[in-house]
């Protein structure tokens, strides 16, 4: 955590002993947040019964324990996390648990795919006038090229593994994504909500900074 | 021809002298068009030379000879061929060049990339209005589901191998078009604009049969 | 379904209770047909508990809710499905299911393989009848070349996962499909038997409206 | 060659002077027949000017010295070569020159794609009566599945590297090949005419000796 | 069965009640032999509840009914079966039974890897022997052509998906056995034991006609 | 440009009078700056002749038309590049450039692999006080995460196709950067140093937009 | 074992039964020591039935029978693992119960990530003293080349299988440590924690070889 | 150089005239000795212009300047480096001569295929003698595992780019070796004897120091 980023243990192949170890080490440590991620119920189920006050978020597979309070400077909106499609819901919400367990305010639009072009253009507005926008997306992502030709910030996309076939478990909405014609994509990997998170918050954060100093 | 194809020779791979003697063969057999696709300068210097009155479509890398007659029943717009980026341009001219050989008269649109979603809105009216619409698009080809997406006649997505690392020399484009959760799009090989007009062709001849018999 | 196509509730990763909401809120804002694909047999217990008139194919792997009544113009046979084995069953079942929701009243023919050219020929006048044919194959899918030399209407290949090993989880027969030296095949995603009969129809329904306004 | 076959000295990647060389060494050596394969103009020019009795063959990239004399029991069209379009001559040219510098006398069938079904049914009974057929065929190699389902003798398959975008290079006739559903075919490597060969004559030379023998 | 193929009822994907109806439609249609592949307890219980005389063979998830008799002419070691590691045995086994129920009489050699040499070198007499030689290998494979080198037999190679990681479920030993510098290897599909069987047949038989007319 | 980007002339596949002519029409639409990027020999000649202002960059392939001014408040080192190897300069110029163009004043730092850890910890300061950082790095690019573990701002990772084999023209560094446990990483296509540039640029942008509002 | 190499059983695809035969043969046959590897639950406890004195290592999959004693030659730290993650210590197990199994006295070093390059440099000196260091890292496994920047012995490499969508099954991983700019990299296959053993050991073995020999 | 690795110029990707600016730079830094690798016949005329006592290996692409002198304690044959075929000499001479430039004194064994099994077989005392054993091969590279079933010293596997189509541009031998049944085994990338031979030398060293110190 030298670099400012939370403590996040990756449940996913660790047993729920091992992961409610590795938990109380970290908060023993005094760290602050600390979070699991793709906890499976038999994971949520330890480490709820070892620190009763975790707070669950079960579509997300994630758990929050001693979150940081609402920052005074996280605006709502200025990071806006974008789904293509209602089963892109997982992935977004391992994204929106970090940014809100980290002090951020983020605001959720679900389900705006390209199939139905009206939906993006009604939320045209909120989306222009975020600082960050994280767009979700699997099949052939088309969503992330359409929304950073619609805005001047930086977009961060997520592919995810969601589709089957040639969506190749999410590597085609990947190499879309870094294919796109339009600038200003940021690509991370895919169903890395979580990463998605920690970058969009590098991001405002930067900009937290100078206007701090300023 | 038994199922109502053009003859065409594929110049790729043959000499020059090689695609002279397949043209010539078929002109003396009958075969009425008789196409030259993927031809470099030097296919195109000796099949002029040998007939005279080959049409040649440099951009597009083709040769026509003997074409057909603009059909009656053909209207204008019925076949809209609409691409991404000027680069796409070739291939969607091996798709024009085509159809225009067989008779139909298709509205070629160019360089309507997503990443300026406003030109593809403006252009909404001729893509709704069209039988077929045909889409050439390269990098992640995303203007396919968008463009399937406001119409609601059949989309032949023509995937083009435009781009560079992720884009895998088309692949990614193609995977993309495959995977897109926008339903009516009929996918053909990358950079394949003569199987897209083919396939049209099937498409609305499937329609003029009909209409004749009715 | 802005451009008519019908509402198709994915279930795959979604839980029982998530795919009778999704039903429920479809069907209450007047959508008509619903369609729910991919269900296994727990989502189809707890579709049919909330709507008891829903109509199950299980081998098919699809629920009917509110289907449009038969066509007058959907003639018997303009429609043709033709699957290579039998294993590739399940997948045209999803095909001729979405198509019959929507009214058409699709021909199936089944276990057509190249391995047997016989059987091929033997239906050929059913195909060469057809308005569009669909071809169902996995493993090489040589039926789709073959019956596209049959045949002047378009023919929509759908690629399915059945095969091992070099197979590729139906990756060669997609590859195979759009590699085709054969013209007029418009190939859609791995096993995406719903994809098929969307386009399909968006091409007979192109008929329609000509017919129609003529 | 302990186990019988020729020694065939690959030229591409190797100098002019070094296939001068190679070859010399083997005929210096005794070895009956010497082939060069892979041979571009450069290398042809050189092995002639040095072998003025080595026989050229263009278009197969061959070269031909000390070949054995036509064996009495290598009957006209017991070896079947076939070829699915007229781009695949070069690989089937490597395979006809192999084996007929061995002593074999095979057929060649060209031009015998499945897009004309009635061009393969032509030929039945010739593929009916060989004792090994090799079907050359790139693109998607439809070719393959559909002889091995005519015939009872073995099928080699060259799959060839002839198409563009998925097909990639011949790996797409390859894996169609290997996942063919007829039973029958032996898969050698993408372009490989000499391997078709030498196994095809493995396969008929151990019916001769047990004829031999018998 | 019109090349003199038997009938195979491929279980993987079929239920129980399937297969069992599959198999007994084949005996009540005359046919002889009747194989079930790739089956698990479950089919196989039931395919032995309708028919009590199936014999089973559990580690090569094979069911065998009405088996031809062993026939005269096939004698035993004509058809050799080599395997790399007892994990082949299973793909091995699908191999020897379809040729047991043909009336084949073929040899299995296994565990003969060549991590230890001298085990290939003990057998090679047998394997010099015989008219065909299946090699069954997984891994990287190097079995194939080491045999090949030894023998003047066609060689019929099953890659094997016993590995892990680099082994890419059997892709890396199918890609290595296409590309052996050996000649006179005839390759088949990842774990495809029925295949190599069929494969070999067709060679053995080509002699035994010849034979049998000389 | 609607989101504000500059406008940027891809010269890779176009001759250059098409490079020229996009250039002019770009400048006579008032549009500035206006780059060309992969550019060659015969597109620099061909654009210096007709706008002999056009600022030339050989190694990075680009050309400059009418740049911004060096804005004031973009302070230097706000914006640090950093290269693993001197091969990767080329695509950090294409980056540095780009970024000079727009008014910007980057740092670059040359060939800091990670191969001899001692040249990243001395440029250790100047990372940690910019507000981006871009890295450039082939081969494995372990350059991108060790530097992502030593700042706080977000990394834009630029992939190149330095390296061979296993390096897969790319694509294992892509890979690799999107695999990254560190987190902050956004990564661009494969040696898209424009791209990284526009990214870069978004984010500090960003910040500039809330200072100057704040 | 000619070449000295334990027997090891590979227990994955095996049944316990079929694992406790493998194993007692071994023993029966003098084999000293026998090694159980990628044993789940099962397989131990049917070993551990016929063997009571067999060492269960749990989290390294792995059981030991017959271990060599200690060498007396085999310095504590002459060999180094170092993993990155603690999801990499079960692959980095496997390579330290082999080792102990042969008598050497491994030095393990966990969670030792670039992410943290400060613990890196923590454990330089150990790392520098050691004849060959192990490195067992997944995702980008970026800790390869740094740790064989930061040594003068071989290093061996194994990737691991840790992480999802990019990282490709360790694909990416194994592929990126192969194109590291570093040199004096020995990489193995994915999670092959017992092959990185066995290889160790040959690198030191060759020494003690040489030195006994002095 | 901190690791005592000789500093190698990559000439792939640099001008004539970059390379010898490499090249200067090192020499006049004191760098012993400078090998310049991948250097076409421009890059050699170069180099040679400016350091006229470069020493140039044309057939390994390389030049050596200030070669360390033949070291006392580097007796003939304990490094071994054997090619399975003539068209992998370069690769291989790419190893020897920067191993001689480095003092050592490597034997090389060419053209030991193991389609010819008793060739490897008349080499065996020579490779089981070896301290370490280079195996260059292409193809399926089967001589690698074959050559680690025969010895007991480390095998370094140098995987090369011959072969087509399946061979995958050396990608096939890379995995195949990376999968083989036979311990042992160090990979390195494709092509990359270079690498293999620094390998080779931080093994033989470890034992050089052990000696020394002892
Ligand atoms: N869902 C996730 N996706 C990507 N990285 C994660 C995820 N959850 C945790 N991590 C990272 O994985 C590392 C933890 O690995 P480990 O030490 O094996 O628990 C830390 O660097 C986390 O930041
Ligand atoms: N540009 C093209 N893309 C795909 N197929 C083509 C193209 N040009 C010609 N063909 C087809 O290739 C075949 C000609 O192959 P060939 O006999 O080798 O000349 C015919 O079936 C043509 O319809
Ligand atoms: N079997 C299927 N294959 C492809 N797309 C489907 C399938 N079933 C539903 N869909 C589409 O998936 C989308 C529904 O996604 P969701 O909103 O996640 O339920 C709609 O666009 C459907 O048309
Ligand atoms: N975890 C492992 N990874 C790689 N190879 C292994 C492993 N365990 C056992 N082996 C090898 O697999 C072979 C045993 O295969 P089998 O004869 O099928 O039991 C022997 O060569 C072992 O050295
Ligand atoms: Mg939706
Ligand atoms: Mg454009
Ligand atoms: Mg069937
Ligand atoms: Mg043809
Ligand atoms: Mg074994
Ligand atoms: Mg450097
Ligand atoms: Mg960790
Ligand atoms: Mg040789």
């Amino acid at each position: 955590a030298r670099t400012g980023e939370p403590e996040v243990v990756y449940a996913a192949g660790k047993t729920p002993a091992q992961t409610v170890t590795a938990v109380t080490a970290l908060l023993d440590g005094g760290v602050r947040p600390v979070l699991v991620s793709r906890a499976d119920p038999a994971h949520t189920t330890a480490v709820v019964a070892a620190h009763p006050d975790a707070v669950v978020h079960d579509d997300a597979g994630m758990l929050v324990l001693a979150p940081l309070p609402p920052r005074d400077d996280a605006a709502d909106g200025r990071i806006v996390v974008v789904t293509a499609g209602t089963s892109d819901l997982g992935v977004a919400g391992e994204c929106v648990v970090t940014l809100e367990a980290l002090g951020e305010r983020p605001t959720l639009l679900a389900d705006v795919g390209v199939a139905g072009l009206h939906r993006v253009l009604e939320v045209r507005d909120v989306l222009a006038a975020a600082e960050v926008v994280v767009v979700v997306a699997g099949m052939e992502a088309a969503l992330g090229p359409v929304v950073a030709g619609l805005v001047s910030a930086p977009v961060v996309a997520v592919p995810t593994s969601v589709g089957y076939g040639a969506a190749q478990d999410g590597m085609t909405a990947l190499h879309g994504l870094l294919s796109a014609c339009t600038p200003g994509i940021a690509v991370v990997n895919v169903d890395n909500g979580l990463g998605a998170a920690l970058l969009a918050r590098r991001i405002v954060r930067a900009t937290d900074r100078r206007t701090a100093g300023g």
